[in-house]
C-alpha cells in the first residue's frame, strides 16, 4: 500500500519506466546531449509532413517521439491504458491534438515546464495502484509556437537579456507500466505546491522558478529523512544559470547544501550556444534531458539514484501584461537504477 | 485493489465527496438552480475586494468556492494534502492564482470544460489508493475572460448563433476523502479518450463535444456490462440542447438509448434566459450544477445512483483561427448515495 511522508508518495513495490524517447530541433542536435536524442528535427515546421503551422509542427514532434517510445517497448498505441501530458500553448492545444491521432484514455494537465515531472508522478501513482498498465507520460515545447505566444513577435529583433533562457524545441516521452517488469523504477512522486517570490519579469524565469523547486526538494528531504548527498544528482527541470544560483543558495540556507545539482537548462544547450544566455527552458527541456541523457545513464548504472524535479512558471501573456508576478511550481519523482540503487 | 473494465476504474471501496460548494454569478443566481447555490455573486469582477481584472475576478470566485467546501467539512486548508483543479484561461492562470493562496501540493489540469469530471476521477483514483486524504477537486469558468479569450471582443455586439451557449460565471469545488467515511461514495471512474468530428464551428461546442461523450459512455457501459437505465440519471457536462440531441442519436444507434440524460448546460438556466440559446457551457457549469443541484439530491437519497460526465471543447483560439477542427473530450465518474446505491 502507499506510504507517504509529508508530501511525498513512497512506492515500496516501484512502478517502472520500460522505454523512452527524445526528439529534439537543429539547435538541440547542435547541443551537447545530442547524441541521445532519438531524432533530431532539421525542420521544426514539420511542412514535408503536412504542418501548416508551428503549433501543429509541435504535435508533430510530440508523435514522434512517442512513436519511438512505443516501438522501443514493442508496444501499439492501442495497448496504452492511459496518458498524462501537457505543453505550453494555450489550452495545451499540441497534446490535444496529438491525442486525437493516438485515441489513448487521456487526462490532459496544465503544469508549464513542470509538466514532465507531473505527468511522470502521476503515471506512476496510477500505475503503482493497478490501475492501468502501460502508462505514457510525456511533454514538449517548441521554440517558435512559445515565443509567438508568451514573448516578442519573432520577427521583432528585440534585444535578450542575460537572464533570458531558449525554450527548447524537443519533446520527451516514456512508457511505465506496473511494479515488478525490468525498468527504471519510479521510487517515490512529490506533487509541488505554487510559490511566488514576487518576480514580474517575463525573462528571468530561473528566480521565478527556483523557490517552487527548493519549496520541492525541502519538501522531499524533510518528508523522508533523505539528503541531498544521498543521491547521484539533483537534476532540475529548467531553472537555468540563475535559477540555480538561486537554489543552492535557498538550499544551503535551509541546511539542505546541494552539491550534485544538476539542470536540464544548463545540460542542452553549450554555455556559448548563440541566444542561450542563462540557459535553456519549456516543458520539452527537462522532458527531453530526461529521456536523452539521464534514463540511458540510469539504465546503465552510471548513475543509482537521481531526484528529477520539473520546474515550471504558470504564468500566462494575459496575466503578465496585466503586471503579475510569475508564480512557480515543482514536482518531483526519484528515480533508481534497474540494478537497485544504493540504500540511502 | 483496484478492478479495471476497459477504460473504468471501479472501485470495491468508494473514496467518498465529503463536502462541496458552488458559488454563481448574477444570471446563475436568476436560473433554476439558484436556490442550491452557496453564494451568489452580484459583481463578478469583484472590484470591491481588489480584483482588476476579470482573471482576478474568475480566481476570487474559485476561492470563495473554495473557502465555503472546505468550511463545511470543517477542514483547515492546511490539513488539504492534494488538489486537482483547471479552468478555460491560458496556461490556467485562475487556478494557479488560486493555488497560489492556499499552497496546497497542487497538479494542474487541462480539460477545458471536462476538468470537473477529470478532477473528480484523478481525486477519487488517489484517495482510493491512500496516497492522499482530503483532496481538493475544482474548476470554474467566467463569462467576461472566456469570452475575451475565445471569440467576439465583448463590446463587438456580434450575433450570437441558435447553436452558441452562454459560458457559465460559475465555480464548483469538492472535497474527496479515503474510502470508509460518509459522503456520496464515487463508484467509478473513467478517463476519456479524444474526439474529434471535424466541427470547426466555435459557436457550435455542443456538436463538437457529442462525440467524445458518447465514447466515454460507451466505453462505461461495453466495460461494465451496465446500462442505462440502470442510473437515475445520465448527466453530461455541457453539450447543451443541441449536442445533448446529437448524444441521444449516437446512443440509439450504437444501441443504449438514454432514457433519463440530463445536461448541465440546460439545467443551469431557464430555457427563455437571454442570450443563453442551446444552454450554458465553461468549465464551471457542470461543476456548479453537480455541487449545487446533483450532489444534494443524490445527499438526500433522491437520486441513488447517477452518472456525471463533464464534456470538454479542446481547440484553442489559435487553433480556431488557423482553422483547425475542435476535438472533443468527456470524462465519467459514477456516483452514489450515501444510503448505498440500488443494485445494478
Amino acid at each position: 500500500m502507499a506510504i507517504r511522508r509529508g508530501d511525498t508518495v513512497l512506492f515500496p513495490r516501484a512502478p517502472v519506466i520500460v522505454s523512452w524517447a527524445a526528439v529534439g530541433g537543429k539547435k538541440e542536435g547542435e547541443g551537447p546531449l545530442a547524441s541521445g536524442f532519438d531524432e533530431i528535427i532539421e525542420d521544426a515546421g514539420f511542412t514535408a509532413e503536412g504542418a501548416e503551422s508551428w503549433e501543429q509542427g509541435e504535435s508533430m514532434l510530440q508523435q514522434h517521439c512517442i512513436r519511438r517510445c512505443l516501438r522501443k517497448a514493442e508496444t501499439d498505441k492501442k495497448q496504452v491504458e492511459l496518458a498524462f501530458a501537457g505543453d505550453l500553448q494555450a489550452q495545451c492545444t499540441a497534446s490535444n491534438y496529438t491525442m486525437r491521432e493516438l485515441g489513448i484514455p487521456f487526462a490532459g494537465l496544465y503544469g508549464a515546464c513542470s509538466t514532465m515531472a507531473e505527468s511522470l508522478c502521476l503515471g506512476a501513482l496510477c500505475a503503482a495502484a493497478g490501475y492501468a498498465d502501460r502508462v505514457l507520460a510525456f511533454s514538449s515545447s517548441h521554440f517558435c509556437a512559445a515565443e509567438r505566444q508568451f514573448r516578442t513577435p519573432l520577427n521583432y529583433g528585440g534585444k535578450r537579456t542575460p537572464t533570458a533562457q531558449w525554450t527548447a524545441t524537443a519533446s520527451g516521452a516514456c512508457l511505465l507500466r506496473k511494479p515488478g517488469r525490468p525498468g527504471i523504477p519510479i521510487l517515490s512522486a512529490t506533487i509541488g505546491r505554487v510559490c511566488d517570490a514576487g518576480v514580474r519579469d517575463i525573462n528571468n524565469m530561473g528566480a521565478a522558478m527556483a523557490p517552487a523547486a527548493a519549496s520541492t526538494l525541502l519538501a522531499f528531504f524533510e518528508g523522508t529523512g533523505a539528503r541531498p548527498e544521498q543521491f547521484d544528482a539533483v537534476v532540475t527541470g529548467d531553472l537555468g544559470r540563475v535559477g540555480s544560483e538561486l537554489l543552492h543558495e535557498m538550499m544551503q540556507q535551509a541546511g539542505f547544501p546541494l552539491t550534485n545539482q544538476q539542470d536540464c537548462g544548463c545540460l542542452l544547450y553549450r554555455s556559448d550556444a548563440r541566444d542561450v544566455q542563462a540557459g535553456g527552458s519549456g516543458a520539452g527541456c527537462s522532458a527531453s534531458v530526461l529521456a536523452a541523457h539521464l534514463l540511458p545513464r540510469l539504465q546503465s548504472g552510471e548513475l543509482h539514484r537521481i531526484l528529477f524535479l520539473s520546474t515550471g512558471a504558470l504564468m500566462s501573456q494575459t496575466t503578465f501584461l496585466q503586471g503579475e508576478s510569475i508564480p512557480g511550481i515543482a514536482h518531483c519523482v526519484e528515480l533508481g537504477s534497474p540494478q537497485g540503487g544504493q540504500p540511502r
